[in-house]
């Protein structure tokens, strides 16, 4: 996450800059000190969509980016026990059979990605019903974990793709950050397009090589698969085609259904950027002046302000400030209106008083 | 969407009552008025994963709920297009075969919800090519058109829901309102489930009494069809089966998908209302009152507590904030640093005199 102590100086300038070039007013006095950051808002990454993760919040759930070991460790389990379940019932499948383990293998995957080529049936009730149970189980798995996963891969390498298209200029590490932070879902597409041609031109000359397709077939057969299509006339039928296969259909399908994510999410960010232009230009009222007013007092602070404003952009809504509020009551000891030293010393002189 | 005018003072009741139960004290004066609303704010429901949707931006951006002339215009086309482009390269596409036109739809559909049986396969080059278009174009259409549709239709049908779980108590419209608007995910996913069961029992029975199939083969069908695997070994064979499949497969596979979308929906809810109870929970220390304070009074008012609270639970980051700073800075006009009716007026004047 870029979002760090480094970079902040470097995004809060940017900011001012902005502003005051669409002004084109000479710079004033701040009146306002740059806002201090509560300890935890440095580490927050801005995301746009609301999906934010919260490294702080690692110490009461547990790691929120997902844990690659714990990947590794429900992939590994899963086609375990695909595996050996297949294994045992592979004379109640049907179809074109090479390697007996590795077919098994294969059937998961393709099973567990909802290819479901046809090349291998299962035969039997028990066959029939395991299969279900498998491609349920593997869908949940490969929507609840493996395409966080691959989310986060994507988010790694981001770093690598935006060095690659600022070649030409000499670019510190601080401005790749920034321009990764301002662009992340716009780099994520990026990258998820590259590896999907990547995987897609690989698949192609491997299925033409291989099983001896001609180019056409071949590019039909990548596109049913990695939609998960999977009609079935044509797919891996040779040992080293499965061997391939296994680790090709998981990285194909799961790459195109990110990149179908990340599609959607540029365009709910180009929804967002553009209503936060629009409140940020809206003429602010007497009326709505005195909507922010939040603690009466006949004026509206910065802090009213932001929160004003965060409001008509959707960001936040009025439950969530309630809800801070009531305990913001709790917390103003001395009712004063506002927080200071005093309340706190109050509040644990309190609470040590009835312990 | 509940979050209207009308069961605002509802809502803002319960959060006060639930402080007090917590505390046991008495209750006490407020100093604080409730926080009246911004104009927007009263119509912007509370979604808890941000990506809320904001009815006065339809102004700028167009309606953001899905328009079911738009959805079913799309479809139509896509559905006309494909049944046009498939019918009359009908003799390059080998399989079991009823009717022209149908066999058609039924191709058109079974290739863009992914579910691919391979009952029809295309059988020349120009076919392959046109179902790779297809498949993709479908895929897009379905994530990006119609799973909105369904989650607008499913969001919908909650009253009903929660008005048949409390029949045997006599509750109003209102408290039904604010029954979903605390656990709308909860009842989303109900209703998908309970969509889902319908579904099923549907395709399973049909399968068994018009395609034949008993009924293991019936269920292993619908578990194949409803998760896009398609093996293929068991379809739908005869006019009447794949007229019925024809809508079947298109709200199977979308129900089943929005129903994971869902599961993922509630963990996040789950894990957010986790984070929200710890940071209010949380003790102020004398660190967090400084960093808090974003005028730099030396003491933390009811706005700045709530932004400071806000950034902990990782709802809003700093960047929108000074973003938004600036934009108080400029309309700060008289540099007092609060923003009053003079301010307001005195910006007035001087655009007057600009244009």
């Amino acid at each position: 996450m870029a979002c760090n102590g480094a970079i902040q100086p470097l995004l809060s300038g940017s900011a001012t800059s902005t502003t005051q070039k669409s002004n084109g007013d000479a710079p004033r006095i701040r009146r306002l000190r740059r806002v201090r950051s509560a300890p935890l808002a440095e580490y927050v990454p801005c995301g746009i969509k609301g999906n934010v993760s919260l490294p702080r919040s690692e110490s009461i759930f547990g790691s929120l980016h997902p844990s690659f070991k714990k990947v590794a460790i429900f992939l590994t389990v899963y086609l375990g026990v695909g595996t050996i379940c297949f294994y045992t019932v592979r004379n109640q499948i049907r179809g074109e059979k090479t390697n007996g383990i590795l077919d098994a293998v294969y059937f998961c995957v393709v099973t567990m990605t909802t290819v479901g080529y046809g090349d291998l049936v299962p035969n039997s009730n028990l066959t029939k019903l395991l299969a279900c149970a498998f491609v349920f189980t593997g869908m949940a798995l490969i929507g609840l974990v493996l395409t966080k996963a691959a989310d986060y891969l994507v988010e790694k390498q981001e770093t690598l793709l935006v060095k690659a298209l600022h070649m030409h200029q000499k670019v510190g590490q601080l401005e790749i950050l920034k321009e990764i932070e301002n662009n992340r879902i716009k780099y994520k597409f990026y990258m998820a397009l590259i590896l999907l041609i990547v995987l897609i031109l690989t698949g192609t000359i491997f299925l033409s090589k291989v099983e001896n397709l001609d180019l056409i077939d071949a590019f039909y057969c990548v596109c049913s698969t990695i939609t998960t299509l999977g009609y079935g006339d044509k797919s891996f039928s040779t040992e080293g085609g499965r061997i391939f296969a296994v680790f090709w259909i998981l990285a194909g399908t799961i790459c195109l259904a990110q990149f179908f994510l990340y599609i959607a999410e540029v365009n709910t960010e180009k929804r967002q950027r553009a209503l936060v232009k629009w409140v940020l230009c809206r003429r602010m009222t007497n009326v709505d002046l005195e909507a922010a007013d939040l603690d009466d007092d006949g004026v509206v602070g910065a802090a009213e302000f932001v929160l004003f404003k965060l409001k008509e952009m959707g960001k936040i809504c009025q439950d969530d400030i309630l809800l801070i509020m009531e305990e913001f009551e709790e917390l103003d000891v001395d009712q004063s209106g506002t927080l200071s030293a005093s309340d706190i010393n109050l509040a644990q002189s309190v609470e040590t008083r009835r312990s």
